[in-house]
């Protein structure tokens, strides 16, 4: 069996819930005559959600979501589960792009996206096909929001992202758990008794400043949200500015979603031998370019990891400052891919069931079915939850 | 310097938040002339809320929200602080609702209060001097909605426990300290290596749990809500149905906000020597008059725990299934009334300068006022947090 | 029934280790026709003991270890229980010592102790009948080890805190517990993202560090021992010099068995308003002694709680400085002395039966006995574990 | 720069103990005209301590202590940096025992083991040589007792895991980390919520057991140690036996030192569907061999992951029960070999000492030694701590 089959099986036997989601769409052949474009990583978890769309009935034609988090292995194992694949670890920019436009040209009528660069791009080729799309990441909601905002958008987007089932866990527990895990193999550091500089107190960075205490870590938080920042200072974190942290930090993290988190001023402050790493989506928070810049050298160290002299001291920067855990790790675990392609699936289902009636708007997965994916995935791991009686049920309607 | 005014003090001099907040009022005396109805749980906390109130220039009425848990000695010190209080430890119905029927005869412009009795009754005799009311519980606050859906609502309440700087603190940590707090008081028994079931993992369910775990205890937790099992579950609890949690439960703790989530099936399933307590608003959670019914036997074995001989067990009850960290300890902690009673400050000044304009409607904290009061802790505690650069707005704003 | 009978019953209910180890004693009336002495904090677990005893036959005669920690309503029940009790709330010294005299005046053959102020008293009056005695405090321990080394002792003793069962839960879990208990029902403050400096990371010091954490604090750690700070630093705590501790501190405990742990240049260098507490044995690593000779002035704030006026801040101390989880709360947990009494219980059992061979030195508890208390609390616990096989037997003695 | 180069530059870069300890004897030469043998994994940590020992003017022959965790980068990059090197990955039994006796057949007067293999080795073929030898692992520790006990031993040996600056953190913190770091990058599983039962509570159990709580896990214990298991048990695990922890696991992790801790029984009573795993030092813990015997069928599902069909069930064991931290990750993190590493550099220095006056016996690193080790630590980490003044020196001592 090849090592991207293997791979494959080992993440479709973890993962209950989009397996029971999905089970009587397969049954009943429910996508049969459906093209569905998918653009996510191309790794094993979401080669199980598309071989599943594909068992479903539909054609199914795939891209990558990033040109460097391909893994060829789960390319070549995909080829005999759905109709197209277009993707190749390290595609420059234009392949990248290309590899979209081939999804497109198989004129989807549904586009299940990560990051929004096919949704745009069907926007841009003014693409007649698409009956509606799903996205699951923040950034590519935003984007989606700028183009409703616009009147731009041609068909009905379900902002993932916002249900239960996705944002509460993907963010907190997934991301929490591989940014340690990328830390720890990029660095053969001991994270206990490190003092760690999470910059944003959001899901992510919530996520990581309680993995890196459960670790044994001392870590300090910075935010721009006084709500938040109370929050971190009731969890016991050490609350302070960016700058000041910067000063005593071993390491940093940023989890902010925005530009610039760590920049000149920053580096300027750092002590010797800071090692600095991204959590968030875009490569934008660790102000890399003024690195490459003004340092006065730079070289790799260990894989994943550079070393730019600066000001006379060391920094050391994880994979360029793209987002860690998909960079220098296998991304999200798979228990959690799991409930969030499960939505995914939900999402098609939802688009295909009512699409036509949605409007040209961003949509929010229904309540029903959110719930219906928390049921299969407790049931998936052998939980069992109280129901409500009459009386209680009559109780809370009583107010 | 009496036990009273020494409580006062003391709290007084760790709410720096409240203090702050309402310094410019008192600067200015912005409330001359008015007259404000106060109906809290009557100790220290609330007197320095009710001073300073007072010394912003109304006139303070006070009454207590509950008749148990006043405290005298507060009573006796603010009656020096304010225009008038009627209020004593284990007063009954009849005196309780007098009490705030004395405050009503006031004829308040504005209320405040914990339960909205006091709202409530406002509206059941009719009285007209009220221009605007602001409610902290969750409880109170379903009550005036089902008054607002029956149009029944003569003017404004703020949804105080909707504030961001109230309802993410109070519960999770207030009570999740204070629950604890009152546990160790109560029994003086190690909460190490304890198996405690929480029945409820909402804000109060998880802050418990949380405190519960950092004792050292072994935690359960059950829910009704797939979602909220799942989140349990990802935090390390051990999920299960109520029922085979107290099979196996030392200790059993409810937050559900609803009735009987103990009941005459788990008592019958539980442990001999389990000891049940109530975090949650009412004492309805434990059905303890099914115990008063059917128990061979009841005795007061420490203060605070009664013991029933039920179907050849014991099981120990605290605080006849009351909310255990206000009838069993001190209520919550000062830094979390701190926030809270900001939070009512701001509300009453945000009444005084719009509650004409809003309506006879349920009505919210505005975002600034809730931001000032997040920086107003902040800087009370020596906090220093990020500003966003005008770089970083644009980009968050460009999506 | 009387409240001392109750808070006697309530422990007992709770005392499964040392009821399962006393259990032949009592049935056998193993102890009858001795004499025994026992110097114990006069509360309700230490009554459990002392009728163990005595229901073993034994003449049971009871001082106090401490004058103010007796309480009094222990005292009236256990006359009924023991053959003599001599003690009272706020003795002083005269009276204190004159409870230990007529204790020895009773000739007991073994001596129960806390402090080993009755095992000097003993050797003092040169008092011939005691056979043997039991210490199970680090600091008693210490006086003894001083009296062999002069060979001065006369009988042996055993070193109980030495027992496993005794010194690994006793001070990491007991006081851990205990003293957030105490800071939080006498303050009334939120712990949660208090900075907290723990003076001391021994066995005491590192269980109120870890509880501290489950709380929610921010807890910084002081040391003299440099592997105890590496220990501290890689659990994740920030380790540094008492001195940069205390100016930013909002709360101090001390746990060091030193005197002057927190001493003039520390409450120089003190925030306005820190909270100092000590949980060691005796008050001298608070030297409030300083503070009484130089503070402007002094008053008390709260119940068990000192303002002193100092180069103009507000120093506030706990309890004088004495150990604050007894003196301010209820001491150990009931569990914890459960296992720690049911070694004196054995201490006891070990004197009489090898006394006259063990020679005038300081003893220690076989292993079997620490090993069936062992067994004890974990089948009282309903704990079950695992038995090494014969071949794994074998494998581990192979080397 | 070869990657072999790069990988000792990084981990040197974070050995700030050995580098400091070092120091000296590099700058005096004072190995000079010494032979030394080592026998560890050759990695890049062990060539820190090789290079310095070279450094310091010895001739360093080096071997591998493991066949399998042999970096062959890494053996490049040594060749120009000792005096010779003898190691392959994969090499087998022949070419492993050869290769020692190639270190041996340069009469080296120092050895340094880890497992004792060059140390029994060069017992059997006579060589008279060696004047001392230190050895880190505690199975090792207990070959070598074995033989004093017999009287064999020819020359003193250090006990290395003996001192605090070994065991109190290579153990607890190097292992916790690295099986968790292991695991996660083996399974690419989510931690959070899964029910990982830890087979032994010594230090290598509980340092995985926090770390596994740390990251979210339900963590169960079984232990055959009565005192460890209340440990466990007031730590807030769940204790119970093996077999009825393996009924309800979803990952089982043996750290026991003992045969067989998961044999026939527990295979037959475990979920379809476990995964197992060892982090003791041999491949004893997990009864491979029946597996090996008895399965239906085995095949490899991930890299390191061997699935056995083994009564109806799949059960997963990853890296052959063989240590999973070494065979499935990169051992223990860089800052934890560096303690441990400079106790290698202290035990040889004791050995040219004082080795000729020790005799022929297991030796202890002087306490001394293990301070400075931990002081060195503190100073590369930036930590500062108190001192004792003389009056706290002579309160102290004057009991």
């Amino acid at each position: 069996m090849s090592s991207g089959i293997q791979k494959i099986e080992w993440a479709s036997g973890f993962m209950s819930t989009l397996n029971t989601i999905s089970e009587e769409a397969v049954l009943r052949q429910a996508f049969q005559g459906l093209r569905v474009g998918l653009v996510l990583h191309i790794e094993a978890k979401t080669a199980v959600l598309a071989s599943r769309i594909q068992q479903a009935g539909a054609e199914v034609y795939v891209a990558a979501s990033n040109p460097l988090t391909t893994q060829d292995d789960i390319v070549e194992a995909l080829r005999s589960k759905v109709t197209a694949v277009w993707a190749r670890r390290g595609e420059d920019s234009d392949e990248y792009i290309s590899s979209i436009r081939n999804v497109l040209a198989a004129k989807p009528e549904f586009i299940i996206d990560d990051g929004a660069d096919c949704i745009v791009e069907s926007h841009r080729i003014g693409l007649g096909s698409v009956r509606g799309a799903s996205e699951e990441t923040t950034t590519g909601i935003n984007r989606v929001k700028a183009m409703e905002k616009k009147k731009a958008l041609k068909y009905p987007v379900v902002a993932l992202n916002d249900a239960l089932t996705k944002h509460l866990f993907d963010n907190r527990y997934g991301t929490g758990q591989s940014a340690l895990d990328a830390f720890m193999r990029t660095t053969n550091l001991l994270v206990a008794g490190r003092v760690v500089l999470v910059v944003g107190f959001g899901w992510v960075g919530r996520g990581i400043a309680e993995r890196l205490r459960g670790m044994g870590a001392r870590v300090l938080v910075s935010e721009v949200d006084p709500v938040r920042a109370i929050e971190a200072y009731m969890e016991g974190f050490e609350v302070l500015s960016t700058l000041r942290g910067v000063k005593i930090a071993d390491v940093v993290l940023t989890a902010t979603g925005c530009i610039k988190a760590i920049t000149a001023s920053h580096f300027k402050a750092a002590k010797d031998g800071v090692i600095m790493a991204n959590a968030g989506h875009f490569n934008v928070e660790i102000d890399v370019q003024h690195l490459e810049e003004k340092a006065g050298g730079k070289r790799l160290v260990r894989p994943n990891v550079v070393e730019y002299n600066y000001n006379g001291k060391r920094l050391y920067v994880i994979s360029e400052g793209r987002l860690l855990n998909i960079a220098a790790a296998d991304g999200h675990p798979i228990d959690v891919m799991d409930m969030s392609f499960a939505g995914q699936f939900c999402a098609l289902q939802y688009l295909i069931e009512k699409g036509d009636v949605l409007g040209s708007r961003l949509v929010y997965l229904p309540r029903r079915k959110d719930l219906a994916i928390a049921k299969a995935f407790l049931r998936g791991h052998g939980l069992k939850i109280d129901r409500l009686s009459r009386q209680q049920r009559d109780y809370l309607g009583s107010f």
